[in-house]
């Protein structure tokens, strides 16, 4: 195989911005937010309250992939409406995932990055044409793709010329049925001994399971990971997708004094 | 969850039709045909072959999905017009992947059946897309898919008015490295008993080992399998892709015979 | 590595007897009977229907390794004698599982073949004792033991001098949940061309599910599997364990007919 | 199920102690040493370098399950009298493996904690025996159990009266390759949550990578661990086994440091 521009030995760190965000720099940037963008007023008053507790980001599904064709999809191009007015009043960049190439011009005019979920981690196709744009990356691990698989795909974007890339672990396909994935920390630890682009981890869909978020958002922190992507609510028992592992307001701060702590020791 | 279209409660057992190609009938079909469409000259001679030991349909990659960018991609639209060509010549239906919504409606001008490969499993857009079609679709299992999954995304198809579709059973990810991928038969006896569309195995993939092509083609079919779709060369060595588990003309035909035997017994 | 003696290249293939029940012959091997010994009266009425159907060996578990402390394990001793005195008054061989390597000798008093369990395919202290027997084993395949762990634990009874082993396939831990575990026929023909030494393949544990039993029994013979143990019971839903993946004696009857069929085939 | 006595709703919290060590309590544990006790003189060497960095028990293998039969299989009881000496001489607990119930008797005259090993986790006859005894005992999850299996193998230890049980998380089985094991401290934040005995992580066998271990180690502590168990060596590519994921003294130095910042922080 010939050697990889995402490879260490093939360059500088990159660090990727998103406005005055920086991802791979010294402070760890959190993004939050709800599973499903649901109604402006929701995200309004969620947005708020993560601009409060220091979050870096927002997040929120607008187009929604799911297993079922019979479950919530999304409220689509309204719900890219109400994250991107939301940004803007209270001033928070953005991140929401785009899974058709041919959404990917309309995406740009709402969001400041743009994500890949796993389900699309091997869609050749839409890597391609996000390696096109000079637009931030989110690329997400597939269900259940190898480490080296990932970096492939992530080199598919580079090697168009898009290097602002960030990788984002959230759990592996395993035998085992507690969690709902197994969050596989050893691939942090692998990527920033090899790799030059920054990750981050998504400690919710890594266990599915919100009373494991804080102890794995810090374990996440202190394998070296950038970053964290966690799914939070002002009623988690009421997000209409993914309640079972979204995080109270409450919870979220714990976490990101947590992340301080870490920050000032290491 | 509502009930689903796939289900065997929900209507009459499907059968899929390709030209004069029926899936789930009495006889077993055999798909056969290189990894990669690689020429004028040697897909013809592939495809005399395959006619002459009673293949019923013609395969080849003419978008190839790779894990590294780096790794030959395929003829693209040069490989559709050559597979068409010998296609007519020999009068033989083809099936070929379809990676991208965009490209559907070129493809078939080409193609008497579109594949969905594993890592479009979840392209939950594309899926929409080939159910507004009325083209028999052959829908791949997912690399690590759930059977329930898999059952979600051809209803995906199903739901937008396209029935004609055939599973692929193609092996899932385990930790067992021996083989490429592990061939669940379990799932070709679960679909048999619950579903209501057509099945059929791919042991090249399933096994990725030429040597364990033919009992794995053969084990298909008694667990039910309405067919199989193998990758064959005249010079298997010499295929530009997935050398090590394609088999000879030789090997397909005592594939073949095998496979005759058994519908008589059952 | 040094060279395996279980390696085809280093001597004859194995044929392994249990008495007058050849492993590894042209007649394939049936071996049925409950999970659990209940009771005197359910062994012998099972025993007597499982011979007139023609199964060749009965089986039950006296010692039964259980996931949870709390649930039935087993008659012990007491069960080993009642599946003795069957086996002397219906004139047919048995095989049960051994847990403890203090345990073989005692065993040895009362059945024909002694089964090493899943759970003890690592237990090297029991294969090494029991290498130093000449009674046949059956070795199950670990829980997610990998082909290549499962002959070196071959090996290692057959290295003390005892090479009456049979392999038993029983699947494999994966991600999918809908069947118990996933059996791996690849493991089967695999075996049937590199290694010396009989394998059979147990479709109760390898499906979880009784309705999948007589598909997958079928399966496995045709990928070359030299017999099928299968658990059975008079009162399948009365079982006092496995219930869900016990078969009826009717249900047995027709996939010993089904084998019949394909001994004459291939 | 009945109650389990190792739910946190069926008691105190457990502490362990051996001799003065106390695992579960402020303090991190750090057990080190070789995979394999090679001779005395090896063994005092590491034995006083891990002494003079803190580290609190020491580790090494008399009794090795290995995967082939021609591997080192360890110095056995040999290997035991010198781990014993070097323990006496210079004042630090031990912990060591056992790998048969017949061994228990005479590796108490040796050790002060009994190792159960991945591939014991399933020896109920093993666990019975050690809940007779009360000896600690290091329980390490089954290469692909479950977390619930592996609670429940404690619970087997228990059940006899012994709950001087630590579990040791270990990485379990997966599809990735480029580790060895795919540490899950999923786990260990769940067992932190529901249950009442200590866990602690062996990140040697749970990436399989020297170089990831630092990180690993760290990464576990964060996520709840109450310590660590590290293969090391004062030469680790000397090593007789496993030289690949063992660690120099200088490396583990780093790795205790972390680890008292993070007992400062939480």
């Amino acid at each position: 195989m010939k050697k990889l521009l995402i490879d260490q030995n093939n360059g500088e760190l990159i660090k990727v911005k998103v406005k005055d965000v920086v991802f791979g720099g010294k402070e760890k940037v959190i993004i939050s937010g709800p599973c499903s963008i649901e109604s402006y007023d929701i995200m309004m008053r969620i947005g708020k309250e993560l601009k409060d507790l220091g979050v870096h980001m927002l997040r929120g599904g607008a187009f929604k992939p799911r297993t079922s064709p019979y479950d919530f999809q999304g409220l689509k191009e309204e719900g890219l409406k109400i994250i991107k007015s939301v940004s803007e009043e209270i001033n928070i960049p953005i991140v929401t995932e785009v899974m058709d190439a041919r959404d990917i011009d309309n995406a740009l005019n709402y969001t400041d990055m743009i994500q890949v979920g796993s389900r699309n981690m091997y869609n050749y196709t839409l890597l391609k044409e996000l390696g096109r744009t000079n637009s931030p990356i989110l690329l997400k691990r597939g269900l259940s793709a190898t480490i080296s698989e990932w970096i492939c795909a992530a080199e598919y974007i580079m090697i168009e010329g898009n290097t602002n890339v960030v990788l984002c672990e959230r759990g592996i396909r395993t035998f085992e049925s507690y969690t709902r994935n197994t969050l596989d920390l050893n691939s942090v630890a692998v990527i920033k001994q090899k790799y030059r682009i920054p990750v981050i981890v998504d400690p919710s869909h890594g266990t599915g399971i919100r009373e494991l978020v804080p102890s794995m958002s810090l374990a996440s922190i202190t394998a070296g990971a950038d970053g964290l992507i966690i799914e939070s609510h002002i009623s988690p028992d009421n997000a209409v997708s993914d309640a079972r592992q979204t995080v109270s307001m409450k919870s979220l701060e714990n976490i990101i004094e947590g992340v301080k702590k870490l920050e000032q020791v290491f």
